[in-house]
């Protein structure tokens, strides 16, 4: 069997150790940025180096800012851009995307698979493709410049699933010699409601938001979620899986996830926090302009509550900080993250969710276009 | 003229400052507190010290936990103790009140002048009282011990207005001599809306409470409020601006309410309160579980909700406090704080809310009330 080829789309933390990696245990691997700059040490020099859990370095195949060079004759698009940039990439890509073409997110998100196959069929109705999803990065990495990562740490078990959901053994099988520990979701609504980010990221920022926004220092988790910040969490967290009910998918608590991930046990959220040896020295982010409100409000929070809202479940919790977030930031989240129209999921029913996840169509009429 | 004779209830930071001073500039004065531990040693010896401002001390007339004897023959009863007491002790006072007895709300928060009228009025609709409310405390101070207080500093005006308002000015007159400060407000609508702890006590909290709860220390205000939530607040306060606007009353701005109160200027609220000398070293609270949450949530942001919410006006930001401040604590502020059920506003148009403020009770019947 012919080695698979990856493109790896973004050049930021994961991109670079992701890249590093490959093209260090021999795949031909093409790395893309859209911002020239960043990537122009590596087209000059397409060598990374790695330190870390693996030491070492890879040559690249070919490094570029020009997305059709970059994802042309590959079997494998690895995407590590932040969710912001899901949409606008899978536009960027969808003119040159070939007939079985693999696009798998590192992460989703909440919704990220949908609204890539969503934007790339709108267009291309006919071209055979598959978009996947990672529950989360495979690696706690960081880039140490433009040219060389290193990776702390491989997650042991990452789930992944794809749109249409049977191609997922088939994508977990081509990825399985470079990266054994993808097992497989349901389908992409599982691996988008066990998105944990959107727990434990946006409401300890915004109830720390003072001494983030004033870069005053102190450990994220271990600090920074108090007894009551872990109880609000917990009600954010039954939230996501009162909807997880709904939606007929496994999901874990916050707190089982914890101990299922990490070994960190407690009677609540606040205790298996403390208890978690992996938390202890993360340093808080130094200022509110980051991922965890401009990345997972919108792309993992308002998924969540819009996908509640079509079912009238409640999400007071996961919409106050939605709210807060908003009016501390100005944007409509709401209005400009991944609602159900922008998922294309508008007026489905849950049978007719899963359906789509599972064939990336459905058979029946929506109900909103059904005239009776 | 006979001097007036002074009931104060409560034997709290405020209660001990006033009644310390009103008996040492020579009025007799009764002191209540329902916990008879803590107004134990004044029984024993009635006699309050006092140091800042007012150097000296005050023989007390009376010091009781019986509320009977504590307000019998009096002819102003300064009420302070916090808002969540305000309903309970108009309850307990109610079949002592005696004709023509005056109460005083050192503040009312908002609305309690309103709920405490209804309180009294409900089981002793023809008792003819006076229930007035300043906008603030007037004094800054704290209690030194149970017998003695420290003021920091008088504020050189607060509003004050009374049901019946054509009874302000009578209030106002009476409480000259011993505080010159009180102004006139329209009415109780006006010093209830301009209550700014509802601005600048429960978001800057909620918004750091990672740090309050864990006793870290930081300054309240110059170090707690950042620009972001400087910026979260000015839309708080723009929220209870339209509701004044709405309710035709007189409102500044916080900014400007900064300025006028103490000379802070900026160009915008965060600015303000970092060049307010008078914040500078003010450290924040220890713990969660204090009067910014418990008292200014129900009492001061649930009111202005509910009113906004009878008239069709938006208080996203307002509302965003209030849902977290409930899901942080686990109680029902909207359905157990001053909504307008409580307060006797249901179904009330805006002239019939400013007419049953200046006489008691409205002339029209309520529109809920009226059969077509």
């Amino acid at each position: 069997m012919k080695k698979v080829t990856y493109s790896i789309i973004g050049a930021g933390n994961g991109g670079i150790a992701m890249a590093g990696y490959l093209s260090h245990i021999g795949y031909d691997v093409n790395l893309y940025n859209r911002t020239l700059e960043n990537i122009q040490p590596l087209i000059e020099k397409p060598r990374i180096g790695l330190t870390g859990e693996i030491e070492g370095y890879g040559e690249l195949n070919l490094a570029t800012n020009n997305i059709k060079e970059a994802i042309e004759g590959t079997d494998i698009i690895m995407v590590t851009v932040p969710a912001m940039g899901h949409y606008n990439l899978a536009k960027a890509m969808a003119p040159y995307l070939e007939d079985g073409q693999i696009i798998v997110l590192n992460p989703g998100r909440t919704g990220g698979a949908l609204e890539v196959y969503a934007a790339i069929k709108k267009d291309y109705p006919n071209k055979n493709i598959v978009v996947a999803e990672a529950q989360t990065f495979i690696y706690a990495c960081r880039a140490t410049s433009r040219t060389d990562a290193h990776i702390f740490k491989s997650k042991k078990e990452v789930s992944l699933a794809a749109i249409p959901a049977n191609k997922t053994l088939d994508v977990i099988n081509l990825l399985k010699p470079a990266y054994p520990q993808f097992i497989p979701a349901r389908d992409v609504i599982e691996t988008s409601i066990n998105n944990y980010g959107a727990i434990f990221h946006p409401a300890p920022t915004l109830l720390n938001s003072g001494h983030i926004e004033r870069g005053a220092p102190f450990e994220y988790y271990t600090e920074g979620i108090t007894p009551s910040i872990g109880g609000f969490i917990e009600r954010m967290d039954a939230e996501r899986m009162a909807l997880g009910r709904l939606l007929n998918i496994n999901t874990l608590s916050a707190k089982d996830w914890l101990e299922e991930t990490y070994g960190a046990k407690g009677d609540n959220l606040y205790e298996a926090v403390q208890n978690n040896p992996a938390y202890h020295g993360l340093q808080a982010p130094k200022g509110l302009n980051i991922r965890y409100i401009y990345e997972d409000v919108p792309y993992s929070l308002v998924p969540m509550s819009s996908l509640a809202k079509q079912f009238n479940i409640e999400t007071p919790a996961i919409d106050s900080i939605i709210r807060i977030a908003e009016l501390i930031t100005g944007i409509d989240f709401y209005k400009e993250g991944r609602n159900i129209e922008r998922l294309g999921l508008k007026g489905l029913q849950v049978n007719q969710i899963h359906e789509f996840a599972e064939k990336g169509s459905i058979s029946e009429e929506r109900e909103e276009g059904v005239v009776a």
